[in-house]
């Protein structure tokens, strides 16, 4: 945490779904607990932030070059079909943006995930395996 | 269109689903003909394109640019209560960007748009000053 995230904190209801694996210079990394697709959520770690649009260009470039490095390793470590990549903020308004690996195969497939199927929780080995994995293709500490 | 765009087209569902509003400098500018919501999309002009992590990194970085331009124009001509914004393409490989313009009375909120209500084509001139205004607010040509 650096002096600019003076005044963040994780939403609730972000904290309860997730488990965090780590921070980049500007998004804290979460997993999103549930098995039926490996989801990541990248949270901007600034105050008051509800759109892409209240981050500052520089934190925006940023963002996007942190985007890319978690959606790479998340396909590296799945092998996925797709990605999906999303901020919609409808429910929780502060700012995440969703990185979904996607199979042809999953609950959801072709349509959206969001809604659709009941939350599954991992088994604990299986997120020991994922978050190991994902946090030395992401390089995280 | 320049030379980087040799060989690219847009696929045949976004240009039977959209009216082309012009081009950024990477990204066709396209409303979708849903009166539902205001609705566009940004689409790279590169061909064999589906994933933003195919884009290079200057490309990535335009498309962020250019992302933020046309959000913050829909935000000021609606007055939206909520941008969504998403790269999914389970269903059309080519890569597009939907940046929606959501409101808390809208037929979807606060679930995600896509499946929940069938397209309700604009009114011409409906159309005509939503397509004048966001001209104007992209600085499109």
């Amino acid at each position: 945490m650096s002096e600019r995230d003076f005044g963040w904190s994780l939403h609730a209801q972000l904290a309860t779904d997730t488990i965090s694996i780590g921070d980049l210079p500007l998004s804290r990394v979460l997993v999103i607990n549930d098995a039926n697709y490996p989801w990541l959520l990248l949270v901007p770690r600034r105050p008051g932030v509800a759109e892409v649009l209240d981050l500052d260009e520089v934190e925006q470039a940023q963002l996007m070059t942190e985007l890319t490095r978690v959606a790479r390793a998340l396909r590296a470590q799945t092998d996925c079909d797709k990605l999906n990549v999303a901020a919609l903020g409808n429910v929780v308004p502060q700012l995440h943006v969703h990185v979904i690996a996607r199979f042809r195969s999953d609950a959801a497939w072709p349509r959206p995930v969001w809604g659709l199927v009941p939350a599954r929780p991992y088994e604990p080995a299986q997120l020991e395996t994922f978050i190991a994995g994902l946090h030395r293709r992401i390089w995280l500490d």
